[in-house]
């Protein structure tokens, strides 16, 4: 059956990715997730965005916190603390033995690809959730602090330092994950989800032969930014060291001719003639379960309608 | 000053060590660990005596349990079990820390002995606690379900396998920690506390050179079988399985000429004149604190009796 591809980084974007799987079966539907902030931290391989669709989409996800899992204890990290380790990254109890699982199944040999199928299996997912790549790439932030790992600028600088670039270090070298490069093949359509457009999505359009796959396809964005401001993460901040008005226009620009239409928010309604591709306009904001269908069947329409 | 050494294996040692430690002041008694039993698990170095013996030291130790942690919570070897992982051996969240920690530690090019020392510091341990070596010195139980590493028979599979007989893999290249060899230089005695003498004490005497440093030493040991049974662990099995009687007196000729004195238990006492050595009967069940004071005591005046 011809299939919608979402791509999507972490928390944000999985809002809309929870609504789409309630509406589209798993073989309508693939999740391409970006893996440019993946990181080696205690010789554990994490990766955050896919853990952020995972703990989302089986509705497991910290709601109270805004990341991480439900329920979570800290434990391990408060003792490793205690024991003079590395305690900027807040592993929970029940998180970490996510990325055992995950690490150990890497160093068996298997692909990220087959671990996070086994990890989403394990969590009751039908939806097929995908790495963009199985090769290593590393989002690098260049800042007025220098050159950063993802994470360091992200969690343990908490996005104080200026930014001033990206990089995505192995890229040129990284194969687009066959899953999606089949799914492409016969596609009736892209979301891209609200996610970061620089450190969320950027990652996966970089990818070798990624943006030639897009161009017989509909593709479609929501903007991430609503009132000139990121609903989550440091979007917003960035498009202001970057001299980028905060606004989705400039989001729309962004993406440039990749999109064939783009989804705004009501507040930001007035902005709309600034947009040269087809755009509509919605509340965008998900603060519910019923919020994220919603916009997740505006979108799916949408495609349809281009 | 001249010194105390004890040789301890986990639980059952940690007891009459931590008696030993609170009668003897850190420049007057060093511990000397056994480290046959560990491993490494799910990508972290474990050392399950050590680990035992600085959580009897801190008072840390669990009690309900009789091993690991006090306190502890189980939230990550749930999750993994959950995930198709790895669960047979149980890793607290709080004892995964320490794992965490030392795993890092001998990442960085620390020495075992090094991360040790950091360990036990952080528990507020003033004693020096050390690795017989910071060799890899691995204990392979020969049994009738064939060769088996020592966590692997002794947790995974419950001691249930029968044995015949012990290897210690690596003991030939190994080096004997130089922090012991030191203090036998100058050492007033040597206890050997009431911990498996297969698995948790020869792996130490067996180290090269060990058996040697001792020879003008006096040494002591303290009867881990009582009234025909361990108080704790497999020693009494592993002994009906090696066709050795499960007796205090089996334990000193297993020690042979090593040893200048021994200590066993009143239940015992009927069997005192089978034993060659100088041997002192008291009540060596340290079921309490005070217990474990008074042993340690009654251990050091034997030893300066000698």
């Amino acid at each position: 059956m011809s299939k919608i591809l979402a791509i999507t980084g972490g928390v944000g974007g999985a809002k809309l990715a929870l609504g789409l799987s309630k509406i589209l079966s798993a073989d309508e539907l693939v999740f391409a997730v970006n893996t440019g902030d993946d990181f080696e931290h205690l010789g554990l391989h994490i990766s955050p965005d896919i853990d952020s669709l995972t703990y989302a989409l089986a509705e497991e996800n910290n709601q109270e916190l805004g990341w991480g899992r439900a329920g979570e204890t800290w434990q391990f990290i408060e003792t490793l603390g205690q024991l003079g380790g590395e305690n900027w990254f807040r592993l929970g109890d029940k998180d970490l033995a996510l990325h055992m699982q995950r690490t150990q199944m890497l160093r068996s040999a298997s692909t990220l690809t087959e671990a996070t199928a086994h990890i989403t299996r394990a969590f009751g997912i039908t939806h097929t959730v995908v790495p963009m790549t199985d090769d290593a790439v590393r989002t690098i932030v260049h800042s007025d602090q220098g050159a950063l790992a993802f994470q360091h600028y992200f969690v343990r600088e908490q996005c104080r330092p200026a930014v001033s670039g990206f990089e995505f270090a192995g890229i040129e070298s990284a194969n687009l994950n066959p899953i999606i490069a089949e799914t492409l093949e016969d596609c009736r359509g892209v979301i891209i989800c609200p996610s970061n457009p620089y450190v969320s999505v950027d990652p996966l359009l970089s990818l070798p032969g990624m943006r030639e796959a897009l161009r017989n396809i509909p593709v479609i964005a929501v903007s991430p930014i609503v009132g000139g401001m990121a609903i989550k993460g440091p979007a917003a901040k960035m498009m202001q060291e970057l001299d980028v008005p905060a606004s989705a226009p400039a989001v729309a620009a962004h993406y440039g001719n990749l999109l064939d239409g783009f989804v705004m928010d009501l507040t930001d309604a007035d902005q709309r003639s600034e947009i040269s591709v087809h755009t509509r306009v919605t509340e965008t904001i998900m603060n519910s379960l019923q919020r994220r269908i919603e916009l997740a069947r505006f979108c799916v329409e949408f495609l349809h309608a281009l």
